[in-house]
Parts: structure tokens; C-alpha cells; sequence
């Protein structure tokens, strides 16, 4: 996001409704927004927030040139005061958030922000998304990741991703998310994270034939010879003269490391098994065999169940474009509302719908681990006030189903808040890790999931409950609206 | 893609090919690359080509800064003789395309890429990103307007497309393919499309009573007045409450026009009607009821059979990212190749599966109408050198199935080459209309295709023909290569 002029990358409503809270002298009260989502992609169990980075080079660098001025002049929608107070407009506000890679669940606040409701208003569009961007991507990586059970996955997709930004910060969100690399050069670039790939079918098309396209692939990749075999035909033609070539680079004395083949079409299970056996014939047992063809969580899955003998999995359009579910459903809602004596009011929004009416007040996440396993027992909801004292017992309920319930004792149970400050008073306070280092974090996270979290389908949910406090805070705001 | 450093927006793979094409020293070999796609997104009839713009600018502005070229070199990958040269990469080549907002179909080359091939590989990944996103989107939007039967619907997706870029040039697209505008302020300003929007959940919120907040917004904005009735209860509080303010507007003499309400969730079809009628009966028939909740094709299809009342349809996570088909599938395939003597030597890519053979040559793209009617009978793949003679009979089959065939009669059909010269010698020869301006276009080419072509299912396929000519020369390359 550096350097670019995004202040305009914004829902027209969100400047007329700025303009309305200008000019109806409003503008400088101070409200409380959540970004929460309501249901986690693709029917896992978790999502993995992501996207703080991005989220935070956005809001510093939110200003609007002249070139944007001129331009919201000229739709003649607004007031010359109005205009003149965005000259000067800047983020002022304070902004908690979810370190990016952190396990999520349905209603949490990922995002808390705090400002003047003229600029916390601005702020929704973008925020919602980058951060739904991306925590769908490194959701999707951690599904893909996840079926290929410890084999390596890279990152293939940039040619079918929705334009440049979802190549280049899929790639790195689905690094976040586990996969060890990508193909995007750009991305390597900006994040400093692994790039690799191989050659296509247009190499071997554009020499005489395949052995010498093989030949000169190997002769100048010694080290990351790789070979595509499926241009002609993979097994009577591709992995024959894959291993002609690995033959002649031995004779040379070159020593074989990080080299193999690419299956890019065909019946993968077959292929790879057949081609798997040839290699071993031939002495080249420990030659890689990448796939990558249409590859999915679901496809991976069904191929390891199969036996396939693929070791390095390259996933492309389905990862990238998170193809059966597209879009994160990130939401940004009005939570608490200053009054005239400064004093915080909580705001609830009702709906017929009971999972779209929002948390009311200014609140913080609690995550409760169980001490001997370090895996997580429960995540807790609370208003910014609260603490939990662990040296005495802790009821938890699942708040969607207050029959279920536990009570952990006394020294079996550890908290952490996920809220951290990211700016205080408009002033950046949270520099973002480097991407790898996030990946690594990524990896704790999902490790403190049980197996039964962690599974694709119907997967055990970690039970989110809201504190008595906020629990009663909400009921009574409810019962308010509907005497009302 | 102005002012953006996008050289590295590649696949590491091309560059590894660009070095190997540069150390075996073929690299100025000119080579014919065809941009195609495969299968129509969404199951549609047609697609829409777009996103030539964008991949106008990012040829136009190819080159590898110093900041490209150091990260190059900290790879370990590349010699210091390719780096070299990479300093002064330009772009040299000639590029043809069809003009977006054009109808397109399967097979035909969107774009078609002569250069040396050490350039016409770098693009590949970069062109392919950029036109399967534009193209996705405009022939979701297209969708999405014709099951609107002639309301407008207006582009709402921001906040869930796919990172900043998906989102600003989606709604590009999405305007292309018939949106009558976008809620994106980015969009309009970098492409001069109308913007529009209303106010938010949080407008109401952050006032007192739904009344107050109504009352403001019609005191700030009397000219454009769409009051957002959902965030109580719609029909007992939303409905009851902007007809008041209506009221209040009249008595004040404020001439109401466009005005009215949007429905943002519900019973669309249920709110929607007792709406109008209670519109109607306060006298405000001619208010815009306007619905914006998950919207898609066949949820707007189905709510138009069942009477809804509604006349404007805010679109958004659906449309932005395409959500039931989320790539477009185009790929950039090598069709020739010069030999030694300057000769362009066809070039194929055998598959398995059929419909994944190449078209091989050099080629261009017939489309013929009928005369009588303007509508589209047919499109022709031919190679490069024929053309039609319109005084003679046409005989037209379709490829896919050789016993459907037509005979046109002279003076009844007229033939339009679609590709147009973009680059030549690397030098800029076509110049982007304005967005506007391709929306007009696009409606012109849907109002060629048959109602047959343009429902939303199971819709009547326009045949795309071979040559002869071309016909013969793939017959016998997939003879000559299945001897081999």
C-alpha cells in the first residue's frame, strides 16, 4: 500500500454520511467501531487473520492530495467547508487489532477502532477490505496445507487471481496461511518470502524436441532441475527423458539435489504412482514429483487417500481465488458512542436475523488455554474493563449453547488477550513482523487447535462465549429496543 | 497501472525461461503467443473481453528498476549477463486484441503476442492476470443486468473484492459489463464512472431515533434522498419513518426526485411490495425502492418472477468477486515460431483432452452478422493471411460439431475482423476509449447476440468456426506429432 493514493478507495456513502456528521457538528464525538466476521470460509473451523500490514500502511499513509480534492469538488456533492477539513484530514484515532496468523472465531472484534466518528467512518470500506482479503486467502492456505499433511505447497495462482494486489497479497496472506512459497516474483520482492518455480510447456514447444528441451533446462538449473513432463505424453515420453537427463547429469558428476518432475495434467494418482515407480527403477528414488493441476484441499485429500506419490503440491487458481467461497464476510459495526459528558454509551444493532445482532461496548478478547496440552479450551468475549483472575475457577459457556458448559480450576487454565494497541492517538505504536516470521507464528496458532479443529469438514468448534458483564449489558439493550 | 513498478508481476518461471532462452541464445527468436480462454465463466453464453487498458499501461510501463534488479541478483539465479540486459528490457513486440466490451467466446485469441520470445514470455503471467479478472467481472455484470430486465444496478462489492485492486477495477469491469455506476470513489475518479451511495446502519445508529437520523440526511442531501429503512424494523419503523420525512420535505416545497428507500435485508420480495403499497397510498408512487442484500442473477431473476417491487439493485459481494465461478481460466499458449530463415513455423500443444488442443498459426478472428438483422451468426478462426469474400457464399460449421453447418448467401452477411493492431514495433498505436464509452460499445455488441444467447442458463451457443485452411494445418500437425 505505501505510496499509493488510496483515500479515495472508499464507498461514496461513507464521505456523504462524513459530510452529514460535519455539518451537523457531530463529527468530533468519539465512537467505537468492531471489524468482526460471522462465519468462518469454506465450513472450516478457524480463520487466520491477516492483512494488519496492509491495514496499517493505509491508515498512515491516509491523506487526500489535490488531485482528490479536485475530483470530489467536481461531483458536487459537497460543501466547500467540508472539503477544506479534508485538506488537512488525518487518521487521529486509536486502532486495536488481532496480530495477523492468529487462530479466529466467528464475533471476535479483529480489529477495534476508536476515533472521531467522521474518521472512523472513512476507514470501514478499505479496512473491511484488506483484512477480508487476505484472512480469506491465509484461511484457504491453511485448508490446502492442512490435506497435503507436511508435504510442501506452493503458491501458483497469480495468473488467475482478481487483479495485481490479489496476486501479490494472496500470495503473501497464503504464506501466512502455510504455504512455503510462491511463484509471484513480486511478492518475494515486497515480503521477503521464498520464490520458486520451473519451466512451462512453452519451453519444451520452443526447442526441436523434448530430450534437448530437457537437456538445456539441466544444463542451466543444475540445482533445481525440476522438468515438466506433461507437454507430449508423461509417461511414454515426459519421464523417460526426465530420467535420459537426470543419467546424463550423473555421468557428469553432478550431484542430484532438489530435482524431479511436474505433472501439470492427467490422472494424477496414476501418473505419479507409475512415474514414481520408473524413477525408483532408475535409481532415482529421491527425485521429486510436483503436482499441479486444478489442485484443492478436497483434490489433495482424495490424492493422499489414493497414494499418490507426490511430494511438493503447486496450487493455483483454487487457493488464490479461494474459489468455493470467494469472499471473507468481514463486517464493521458500530459498537459504543461517546456522550456529552464523554462517558462511553454501548450501541447494539438488532436484526431478525439473531446472528447479526452485534456485541454491544468497547471490548476485548480473553483466550483460554488449557495448561498441560497448551491447546486452546475456549475463547471468551468481554468488555474492555474486565480481567479474569486465575487463581480462582472459571465457568465458560458456549453462547450459543448455554447447556454447554466447563469449569476450569485453578492453575489448569492460562489467559491471553489477542486485542494489541496499533495505533494510540493517530500515532503508529505496532510494527509489523516480517511475513515468514508471521507464517511461524501461524504454525504455533494452528498447532494450539486439536486435531478435531483442524480436520476440512464438520470440524469441532471452539466454543466463543461472552462474559456475564457483557452478556447482561447486551439483554438489557435488547430489551430496551424492543420496548422502544 | 500507472506509476506502478509491476516488471516483478510475474511467475518466477518466466524468468528462469527468459534466462535460459538468453544463455542458449535464442532469446530474439520472435514467437506468436495467443491469449485465450477456454469455457465460458458462470455458465454463459459469451464472455466479455476486458481490461486492455491496464494491460496497455503495464506494457507501456515495463521495466526493471534498480530495486528489481537488486532483489534479481540477491537470488543467486541469474547471471550478471541476463541481469544485464534485463537493465534495458523494453517491450519491442506487436500486440493485437480485441477492443474491450467486445462479446467474445471460447478458442478465440482475446490477444495475440509477436515478439522475441525472452519478452513475449516475461508478459505472460501479468497479461493473463489482468484480462481474467476484467473479463471475469464484466461478464458476471453482464449477467447480473440482464436478469435486472432494464433497472440499474450499481456496483456495492468494495469492501469484499479481493484486495484494493479487485475491488477498483472490478468495479471498472463491472461497469463495462452494463453497471450503471459503482459506490468505489476511486473507481469514478480514476475512470470518470458515476458513483453513488446512500448512508449506512451507522448513520442511523449514531442518532438519537431513526426519525433524527432520517430528518438530517434529508436536510443534508434533499437531491439525493435514499433513506436506509432496515436497521429497526422495516415495515413498523423504516417505512413509517421515511414516509414522514417525505411528507416534511413536500410541505417544506422541496421538489422530491430521486428519492426513496433501500431494503438491505429481509423478505426482499415481501418488504419490497408492502413498501410500494404503503408509499403509494402516502402519494409517493414514484419513489426509488431500491435492494441491496446478497444479491446475484438468480436471486434478482427469482425476485423479479415473484413481483418484487424494487427498481434499483445495489450489487455487491456477488458480482465483485464473481462468487460462483471466481476465475475467468484464460491462458497464453505458443502458436508459432520463426525459424532460422525468418519463417513463422506453427506451433501445437497436444492434450488428452480435446478441448485442450491449441489452435496452431498465426491467426485472426471473423465475426458475421446478419444483415437484416445486426445479430451474430457466426465467428470464424482463420490464419492471418485469408480473408472472406463477401460477393461469394459463406459456409459456416461449427467445430465442435461438424454436421451443424449454414450456407450464407452474398449481399446477407457482413464480416468484421475483431482483433485491432494495440502495439506495434513496441510502439503504442491504440489509444483506451473511456470507460463510458466501452459501456455504450458493450451494449451494442449484447444487443448483437440472439435473447437465445443471452439467458442466463442453458443459453443457445453461437457456432465458432476453423478455416479450412486452419482446419487442414492442425489435422496435420496432430498427425505429424502422434507419429513421432
Amino acid at each position: 500500500m505505501e505510496g499509493r493514493d488510496l483515500a479515495l478507495l472508499t464507498d461514496l456513502y461513507e464521505l456523504t454520511m462524513m459530510q452529514g456528521y460535519f455539518e451537523t457538528g457531530s463529527y468530533k464525538k468519539q465512537v467505537v467501531f468492531d471489524l468482526f466476521y460471522r462465519k468462518n470460509p469454506s465450513g472450516n473451523g478457524y480463520a487466520i487473520a491477516a492483512g494488519l500490514q496492509q491495514a496499517i500502511e493505509y491508515i498512515r499513509n491516509l491523506r487526500f492530495t489535490e488531485d482528490d480534492i479536485t475530483y470530489l469538488e467536481g461531483l458536487g456533492l459537497f460543501s466547500a467547508d467540508f472539503i477544506d477539513y479534508l485538506r488537512d484530514f488525518r487518521f487521529t484515532g486509536e486502532i486495536y487489532a488481532i496480530p495477523e496468523g492468529t487462530v479466529v472465531f466467528p464475533h471476535e472484534p479483529l480489529m477495534r477502532v476508536k476515533a472521531p466518528i467522521v474518521e472512523a467512518q472513512l476507514v470501514e470500506t478499505a479496512l473491511l477490505n484488506i483484512i477480508n482479503h487476505q484472512s480469506l486467502i491465509a484461511t484457504k492456505a491453511a485448508r490446502v496445507v492442512w490435506s497435503a499433511q507436511g508435504d510442501p505447497v506452493m503458491e501458483f495462482g497469480l495468473r488467475r487471481a482478481q487483479g495485481p494486489d490479489a496476486g501479490t497479497l494472496g500470495a503473501r496472506a497464503a504464506v501466512i496461511g502455510g504455504c512455503c512459497g510462491t511463484s509471484n516474483v513480486l511478492t518475494g520482492k515486497q515480503f521477503g518470502v521464498p520464490v520458486k518455480g520451473t519451466h512451462a510447456h512453452s519451453w519444451v514447444m520452443s526447442f526441436p524436441d523434448e530430450l534437448t528441451a530437457f537437456r538445456e533446462y539441466a544444463r542451466l538449473f543444475p540445482d533445481a532441475c525440476l522438468l515438466l513432463v506433461d507437454t507430449y505424453n508423461t509417461l511414454e515420453s515426459g519421464v523417460p527423458n526426465a530420467i535420459k537427463v537426470f543419467k546424463e547429469m550423473q555421468a557428469k558428476g553432478i550431484e542430484l539435489k532438489n530435482y524431479g518432475i511436474r505433472l501439470d495434467s492427467g490422472d494424477l494418482a496414476y501418473l505419479s504412482k507409475k512415474a514414481k515407480a520408473m524413477l525408483e527403477e532408475a535409481g532415482f528414488a529421491d527425485a521429486v514429483i510436483s503436482a499441479s493441476s486444478d489442485l484443492d484441499e478436497n483434490l489433495i485429500a482424495s490424492l493422499k487417500l489414493q497414494g499418490a506419490k507426490i511430494s511438493l503440491w503447486g496450487v493455483g487458481t483454487k487457493l488464490i481465488t479461494s474459489d468455493d467461497c470467494p469472499a471473507f464476510g468481514g463486517v464493521y459495526k458500530l459498537a459504543a458512542e461517546e456522550d456529552e459528558n464523554g462517558k462511553f454509551i454501548p450501541k447494539i444493532k438488532l436484526s431478525n436475523n439473531p446472528e447479526k445482532v452485534t456485541n454491544p461496548g468497547i471490548k476485548k478478547v480473553f483466550r483460554i488455554y488449557e495448561k498441560s496440552t497448551g491447546k486452546i479450551k475456549a475463547d471468551l468475549i468481554a468488555l474492555d474493563d474486565e480481567t479474569i483472575d486465575e487463581t480462582k475457577p472459571l465457568a465458560i459457556y458456549d453462547s450459543n449453547a448455554k447447556w454447554k458448559n466447563m469449569r476450569l480450576e485453578p492453575g489448569t487454565y492460562r489467559v491471553r488477550e489477542l486485542l494489541v494497541p496499533v495505533f494510540i492517538d493517530g500515532k503508529q505504536v505496532y510494527e509489523s513482523p516480517a511475513t515468514m516470521d508471521i507464517q511461524a507464528y501461524c504454525n504455533q496458532e494452528k498447532a494450539s487447535l486439536w486435531d478435531e479443529h483442524l480436520r476440512l469438514n464438520n470440524p469441532h468448534i471452539v466454543p466463543v462465549d461472552l462474559s456475564d458483564k457483557l452478556t447482561q449489558l447486551k439483554t438489557k439493550l435488547i430489551d430496551n429496543m424492543s420496548k422502544r
